[in-house]
């Protein structure tokens, strides 16, 4: 059996596991304030191009989100997300158990739309009963989206402006962040993503790492005693070494891209072959992440020596299925694929 | 100035006045305690024919929600509701506010129904990381609902068969549950409510009383420790009695129902006025709250001597408002409201 | 049996009672919105010298704690309070509930002092592993404390510097306040409060009003958005006229202060009498609560006839107990109280 | 400079890192639901005698801590724990966090006994306004405690039997549990514990893993919907196997019993060595941590060479200082260490 079904189906790449290896006896302050995580703040900040950026590196992405969110809200405040996004529908309710309620906007492709921000702020603000309302004060996207779309320059762009207008917090989830950045589609940068949105994380669970998510806050307001916050929903790792070493190994030398453009131009070659077989897709999208509709036929045929993850029924022969390539991926079990797709 | 567009603008009936009056120097015993709550409690629970219901006394409407529901759920927990549930739209987050999600049910009339209930928790179970969804386990309706519309018994017993088969609680919001019950369409009675119910309110705010929602539990599994509940989510009276004076003056001799039967005709009157000038409605309901559409020209021209609850604009030259009466809405009024709306 | 047990036995004075009848088929915006809690307003800000003070109405004691605290802090924040502070035994958690955690501080005669509040301040400062502990962020007192002791103005003072030179928000719980201001030994006003406060109350539930505590805000980082937490928070009475109406009965010609006055030379003459008879009190203090110390015989045959709250026990033969008065209680109830006490 | 500030200075023994490479490119399952963690709870399991338990892993001790007690507790319920307890001093009020009250209890030595548990249930069911106040429900001990102090078996059977009598939960934390069962004085073995306790766990972060607690349940009631709290608390690693591959290194071969031994002697020695220079102890203690009190100019005099955790002044020339060894602790270093003690 071969596992498409997600993108951490392995454990970390071998450079990072390297590195662990060679830094493991060593003698290191806990919780994040060693040498290594200092070294991989300050490689993120120059791959950002500002070094006043706070970066703190946490485990994973709900417990980023969780300590993100609920550190940049008061109480009455909610946070606006795509019906899709994580935090709405697979964080078993991490964001309200802090306490805020995640307002969520309608969307299709995962995205949601500057016009769609500015209307739910509008419509907050114009209430008359306004106070019996949520307030909006933070805007959540994931980008890739949990549909493997990306957002353009421009619309991010777009989003910042709105959110900027009316005193709201961007936050992009980036837990597949080196798969979009390294999408064929893509016109985004590191330097632009910290320029354009208040905190934003860079994903190493999926891209290489053991686990590890570098949450990266430019917005000054949300850096104060964001370490007590990490702290409190459990998320300061004792030997948080672990963190900065993980991603010193795949920063320093790019390796956090190349393996992110591997596992987009195999999911590319099996797109192809999808597209030639005549298959439709639930989503079209550019990165890791594959939304195709098969018959079920075909899906029963390939299941018997791929695992993929079941989307959803599209109408009585046919099921939507997502396959996910990574940096672990091989070009043979890819190969593979797309024979048994073709065949 | 007459005021349509709610049906709290005024006090209390004169009666619980009187009663409040005539027992304001007796020492009782505080939060609830007293002989004027034990004796209103029994009223309750004869005229739901249980004596095993425990009654429970709050001053007001988001606070009977948010204690109710926090109280039943454990953090993993959510809450099924219309999308136009008052949980969900109009209670600044309260029950997110406990920790715990809404989840929403799309609802053109403000109901939601038996099949929508099975189909989310079906959705939930099936899911293959339903752990990483929150679990549902209650369902929150409101009788009337906020846009006047009422459940049958037959929809009723619908609901509550789906939630017990699948162990979910069954809540309902009577904030406006005179109107209801007494509505000319109506065919439920308190005895059915307590029985198909786990726990519902019979509310005292909207019905003749100062303030005051009267939460009858029958679900054992939610009497527990519920008063620790109350106090802790700030809602228990010191001075209890206030609230078993007032349910006991409304309820002794059937003033709750008289009342609520009176604004009623008086809504009944206005919506056939409406209909005879042609005008249509946002919503059909047979209770207080009239959400008639208006031409803009003719709003401006009411809006001169009357105060509705604007709803939303529905083109370019008609609005949705809400007209209400309540038990302190007099015949005077009313008839001079109908002759502007013919005129 | 008379009751001597609390000071919220009875309903309302007759002149808040009779503005409640006399306003009550008024018409009146809701949610505190009306023309009574603006009138309300001003007279509060009057009576503090301060224009610019926010004042909201609230029902309860509890609520009022829980809204204040909770609007106030960041997640990682705690509130510091002496260990017999109301907040820290006698409200179920209530701050906890909105996740913060009360910081206790030993306290013999239920106040802190500014020695305290600092240490407790600068032993988390210098602590190494600070970002693992609570963060205090606000200081909790309560004048009159729950043992009926007062704030002197210097002490109130050296509090006040101590907070604003370390940041730390001052709260005074005033449920009590009248009983305060009115002692014989009291050198405060409530100008003086509400300059050396960032925020406290006026507590009416427990001086002649049938409930309400009117929150008076003065620093302006407490004031945003405060009444989104009112609602959230289930405090936000739907005829929020009645508490307007009722603390103007009470401030309006200084009712508050006289009744407050009463309930003290009563309390006086009750502790003459006790120490006439040789007894010696739990704590000492000039307010309307009289901690006094009873040998259990005595207390066997004043429990007869009158009803106290029980402290504690002192030792084998002695229990202390609480004896309170209030702007309810006759003269004459007292007379026999010191009759039977003497006898 | 050698570190002996705490015990979890290094990454994991070399036993568990070789495993993790070995396993490192397996596709697994995600979440805690491959065969290593299924082998590994089989292994906890039998180790601890029982079947039926209910083993989830976890990062950390504070995300442990968190979730155990927030799947555990009503609203309204509170935890009792020695003042000194982490979770009520060293979480960043993370349990406050989750809405609950830490009920601390007095300890000079980290322990608390049978009595204070059951005075302290005691004090609240006969407390009059019981419902005003935080119902205990679990009991929080730590073995080792933060003092380095172990449980006896008779200590840990008189405390289970109150916790059952009176319905409370009893939950140790584990974190450093290697260390206690392997201490000289101890009498428990993981059988008992997992008798006596509800829950607790076997700590991995401070014995040799780079991270990770097993969490053993064995009651029923805590065990039910268990793993959506860690989803929702963020504590589901997606890389669940790496958690299990660790615990299998560890728990197979007894190498975690091992290390912790070692760690212990090696303790015993700088102990031994401290009493031979004549040094008192903040507190005596058979376990990795050691509470001695230097003289200030020998302090100074070490502190060129060693690392030590400074605990608190004790006069005016001497402080105490905690000096921790751990499973990474070389012989050397402490040969090293005890010269400088002597010298």
């Amino acid at each position: 059996m071969i596992y498409f079904n997600c993108d951490y189906n392995e454990g970390a790449h071998e450079k990072v596991l390297e590195r662990l290896s060679k830094t493991n006896m060593e003698q290191t302050a806990g919780y994040g304030e060693d040498e290594y995580c200092g070294q991989a703040r300050k490689l993120i900040c120059r791959l950002c191009k500002d070094d006043s950026l706070m970066v703190q590196f946490l485990v994973g992405g709900t417990q980023a989100n969780m300590t993100v969110i609920s550190a940049a809200l008061r109480p009455h405040q909610g946070v606006l997300s795509a019906d899709t996004g994580h935090i709405n529908v697979h964080e078993t309710g991490a964001v309200e158990s802090t306490g805020h309620k995640v307002l969520s906007l309608p969307s299709v492709d995962g995205k949601i739309t500057a016009k769609q921000v500015e209307d739910a702020y509008r419509s907050h603000v114009e209430e008359d009963s306004f106070e019996h309302m949520v307030q909006p004060k933070m805007v959540y996207i994931s980008n890739p989206t949990e549909l493997g779309t990306i957002y353009s320059k421009a619309e991010l762009e777009a989003l910042s402006q709105v959110c900027r207008k009316n005193g709201l917090y961007l936050f992009m989830d980036g837990a597949r962040l080196g798969y979009g950045l390294t999408s064929k589609e893509n016109d985004l940068d590191l330097e632009q993503i910290a320029k354009l949105c208040d905190v934003f994380y860079i994903g190493g669970t999926k891209v290489g790492a053991l686990f590890g998510e570098a949450v990266v806050i430019s917005n000054p307001a949300l850096k104060e005693d964001f370490r007590y916050m990490i702290k409190q929903k459990g998320g300061m790792l004792a030997k948080g070494r672990l963190l900065g070493v993980q991603f010193l190994a795949l920063l320093e030398d790019g390796l956090y891209f190349e393996i992110s453009r591997h596992a987009n131009e195999l999911a590319e070659e099996i797109r192809d072959a999808c597209k030639k077989a005549g298959y439709l897709f639930l989503v079209e999208n550019p990165t890791n992440q594959i939304f195709v509709i098969l018959p079920d036929v075909k899906l029963a045929e390939l299941g018997k020596n791929y695992s993929f993850c079941y989307q959803e029924r599209v109408d009585e022969a046919h099921s939507a299925v997502r396959i996910c390539t990574s940096w672990a991926t091989s070009r043979e079990s890819v190969e593979k694929l797309i024979k048994d797709i073709e065949g």
